[in-house]
């Protein structure tokens, strides 16, 4: 993949929106833009609080006159500049995020959002229909499917070395919400217990569109229909932190799907199997530099990073040597990477291309999924078609 | 836990039904009797064909008086005999458990029968009955219960190192069944394929129930509810490979249980992951000697058998030092002497004691299991009680 | 492999000297003896108490004529009985291997021996010599050998599946003396701690020989030199707990050896890893149902018991399907049942076979090896052929 | 720990010696620098080629007036600048590491350089000596040494939670030398099989040091005396590819060392088991996220970055949050971070402080390492203080 810089004479110049020093998400946005040298961080306002947001600025070093107190100030001021922002990368609150890509996109900027697309299913729909509008990039950060194996197993799918997919499983279990906890307005990330900010369901919002868009990105399958049960397990509290679903996929094929942040003591444990005709696929994401091939005939194998057998869409988002592991902060670089090659592309006014990175018909996917999932739940486990949801 | 021989002065004496030479199941039934020197196997019927049977008994070294051709033959003629069998241990295809079972307990024999106990609820709830009456020991040989760490994660959740329940995950997913096959009455187990012999849902009744009982023996709950699918996936096939299902336990818990034998290259991936409020615990089948433990404050633990930490009610069904494993026939064993317990308990005429090997009553259990999450699946996914199926 | 019932119309005859009732691996024997059901285990001498052998014999059911209180009565009324042994296990402190294996094979009886064969080069070389004179069956239990993914080990390597063996490595590590004890006659095995009884080297005798063995019988190879270290590194200890060593195997491959039985928390950690020109491989006793294979070219593969790939050799010491793990007692009984088939060849006076239990020579090569090691640690970690020790 | 940018209000100035664009060390380095954001990468000589050199630099985007031909040229361009870089990055081969390191220091500038240290013990004792009197920063970049999970190992056992250190075991396998190979100048890394550029003993070089670091940095203890075959086992190669050792630490714990580049298959396996009088330690690079700790008394623990348990002295060095992988290169990362906050500490005349990052003695222990291993296997394995090598 030939580099950004040779393909542009120059990095791409990237602005923020929310991740104040000391977020999670925040940092890891940062990171991921800085790992390949594809970007240069010119700006940003990191804070909903306008002094908050100054001082960030400046701790990260944006020159004088790009140091902004509000979003619409930071919008206004990069649009008329000859040096202007080329992208926005936004990881605020889930509430705002479609008010920040529309207006991202209005201005001409490229975009790259943190999961889920929007807490609506119609601000959703709009989003997608202005992304089809303005022509723009929007890359939707389903940092997940940023893993090498990931993409091997996505491949290997492809490639049908499972043959006809018959069944899938896919978990993502966590144990971060196992407490029950005290809600104040001054605890990190507080937004999230609030629905009105967090959206219609907390575990989905959170992990549960992460399971869903890895799920399609391997398989390349849709869910076609969900039979769920979403709600909350630990007393005193308001949002959702549990879901469980059977699958019906757009090919038959039929499936599992489980989410919760109550799993008291689980760290992150987003894994899937993929069984086809031929094979099963496993993989999980505490462990994400193995991946495992069992046959139909032959012992299982173990894929790596890198290591024999590896396919030339996954050899490509490797940086390193097999044997080297690398990690979530490389596979979430992997998207910018890739988004920043869609950018250099649509400011080179070259022909599309297709791309891995997820966009903003997965997050739309993603919100259909939410919607059919709770409507299921809400009638009682019957089966509800992805499609279909209002 | 003193031995049978030391309380009653000998070997109980075994006749078996079922599991001629090369069969798996009778293999395993007959090493399981034999391993901790419990039981003497003096008889049997190993085949339903007259002069197979007679020469299995010739095989395996039975006393010429003892070489029956029929069942009814070996129940009559033991009746009799002064040295009679105290117990019969049937491992024939599913459809004929119900009447084995009930001719040795007219006959006055204790019962050990494979699983699942019948192939309807009807003849489950009689069987019930029939022991209730007869006070004699029954053991349904769910074996995976057998296994040290299993007993282990059962007394972790007895002693509320989990806390409160409120998360489970129980898994079975073979590959035994992924291909397409062309059945002839001549293959091995060719009568799985026949629903009037295996039941009304093979991979319920294969394996299904193991993961269900296995599921109520760890967290001491029970399924109060299901929301099911239940079908085929393997193209030009009569009988069940996959079952998924939500589930609503007993004490409001909540989960998700997916068995399949069409998972091509899984092996015999039975698992299970149980969250409290303090805690999640981990273990598969196929890595039986290392149970994990995830408290919700401190590191990770890993249980071993008869490792540091093993409580007693562990500790007793290990039969050697740490570090050496033990596997799936220790297990079953450890049922068989378990039973072996209750059966000398019985003759002694002891007051009854509680014992750890599955009985009727789980039998019934799995297929109320069973036929609530067919009736589920057949009405779209509703939720059934297990305590309503008719 | 037909049943030795079915050669011989009867199970083998089979006397024991040690392991009374409570110790480890008088259990251990006595159920590997059993689980085939090769064996009649009909006297025995448990314990060198008179009034405990009895007592011991008593509770395991021998037949009243058949009580023994001492080894010569034993071997003495065995001799002249009709019905006589075919064979007698030997389980006692390492010091008395050389005297029981010797009367016993004075007798004609064969003899089923815990290693290490000796506590002395010169009682081995005895030993071996009286096998050849006697031509009786002599198996020494290095039963790690017994494992079925040890056998496809050695069997792919035989098949030059490794290419030429160019790099080894063993270990046995464990806990079990990690602790600084004061050494009581009657705790537990107190005989350990006396190197008049547990020879030279107690981490070589006890488990430095299985790591010897096990490197030998899965490549094929003689270790011909050694430079090693031999120590103790817990304080106030007499005997040996540590053991380092370099090895020059017989075809010029290098390798690593490394055993002790002080490293605190470890279990029973016997591993090798074997590289050839083509590929390597690894395996761990604590997971011995796997078996990790690394070709040089194409992702790694996992073996398990009876699972795809596994060659003739190790499919005929697995009982069960693939997926349900037979342990440590089944390796173990795979010795006892291939000696039954070298004892009921003799019996017969059937032509000699190949067998793959280890014998005397083995157990002559592993004191060589002990002898060789403390040499080269004496002198300063200067290599020491082992065929030249003294 | 606060960012060099507050610290110094700009990002430090480095400039790189080695790593042409497709050599994998180059862009670790380069990845590590830029990961933290706190190094601008700004002039370089990757090519010992003048042409490539520009050409390289030129693709990097260094700016015009710091496009440089040669090292000499670059040296002498930056002493004069008033933004002249602080610190050089050298990753050239072997040979060339002390005359780069000496000719920057020199100049002034802070050194950061791949290791080896040097090609000879004479090189590494005069490079010491001028750290010693420029007192500039000299970071070596073993890197193992900034995983997470060595950090908590190692500061594990500066809290005494092995208690005393009595058993070590270190080894380095690869298997990227298991081939034969002819060696043609224009080959990637050629100079790696010729031992005048890549030093006295190419496994050592190579892997071995960082074996023999990691041993060292997690222990605290120093390797006192050798007893050690070094040499070569894949037929056709000039240069060594496998060495053994035995071990004893300074204080006079026990233990073994394994490296070697020729086990077909195997990626890249640095592992290491430490074990004290309370309990033991495992950890294997392959699976950075995991560290075993056995202790003597209760159930294994597995720790896990930023997860439970883990102490600030690792926590420190994680970026993200638990259940999240780190790898390679965020472990090298750890490094370059650490020297800046060093080099800052100097540039702002700091009172010095103590750094976890390895330095130029670090470097000349491993040199020493390397010869008295070498000159003990040359002396037929007597054992070699590494005090006392010439």
């Amino acid at each position: 993949m030939e580099h950004i810089r040779s393909i542009l004479g120059r990095r791409l110049r990237l602005g923020v929106i929310g991740g104040a020093p000391g977020s999670f998400i925040g940092e890891v946005h940062r990171i991921a833009a800085r790992l390949d040298d594809t970007y240069e961080l010119v700006c940003g306002v990191l804070s909903s609080n306008p002094q908050k947001a100054l001082q960030a600025g400046k701790e990260l070093g944006f020159p004088s006159d790009r140091l902004y107190k509000t979003v619409q100030q930071m919008l206004e001021s990069e649009e008329t500049r000859k040096d202007k922002i080329d992208a926005l990368a936004i990881m605020t609150p889930n509430d705002t995020h479609f008010e920040y890509s529309m207006a991202a996109l209005d201005k001409g900027f490229h975009v790259i959002c943190d999961k889920p697309l929007t807490n609506t299913l119609e601000q959703a729909r709009a989003l997608v229909q202005k992304v089809r509008e303005t022509d723009l990039v929007f890359c939707l950060t389903h940092n997940y499917t940023g893993y090498p194996l990931v993409r091997q197993a996505r491949e290997m799918i492809v490639q049908k070395m499972l043959g006809d997919i018959r069944l899938v499983q896919v978990e993502y279990v966590q144990g971060g919400r196992a407490r029950e906890v005290q809600v104040s307005p001054d605890m990190p990330r507080a937004w999230k217990y609030n629905p009105e900010k967090s959206g219609p369901s907390l575990v989905m919002g959170d992990i549960g569109t992460h399971a869903h868009h890895l799920l399609r990105f391997v398989t390349g399958l849709e869910v076609s229909q969900v039979s769920a049960e979403v709600g909350t397990i630990v007393p005193n509290r308001q949002v959702h932190d549990f879901a469980g679903a059977l699958l019906r996929m757009s090919n038959g094929a039929r499936g599992v799907f489980w989410a919760t942040q109550a799993a008291a003591g689980v760290e992150n444990s987003l894994s899937f199997r993929i069984s086809g005709s031929s094979g099963s696929l496993e993989w999980c994401q505490e462990i994400p530099q193995r991946l495992q091939f069992f046959p139909l005939d032959g012992p299982a194998q173990v894929f790596t990073p890198n290591g024999p057998g590896i396919l030339p869409a996954a050899a490509k988002v490797s940086r390193i040597a097999k044997g080297h592991p690398e990690g979530y902060l490389e596979g979430f670089a992997n998207l910018y990477t890739e988004a920043a090659q869609a950018i250099g592309n649509a400011i080179l006014k070259l022909p599309h291309r297709d791309y891995d990175f997820p966009g903003v018909v997965d997050g739309l996917k993603g919100l259909e999924f939410i919607e059919a999932a709770l409507l299921s739940s809400r009638s009682g486990g019957s089966w509800v078609s992805t499609h279909q949801v209002p």
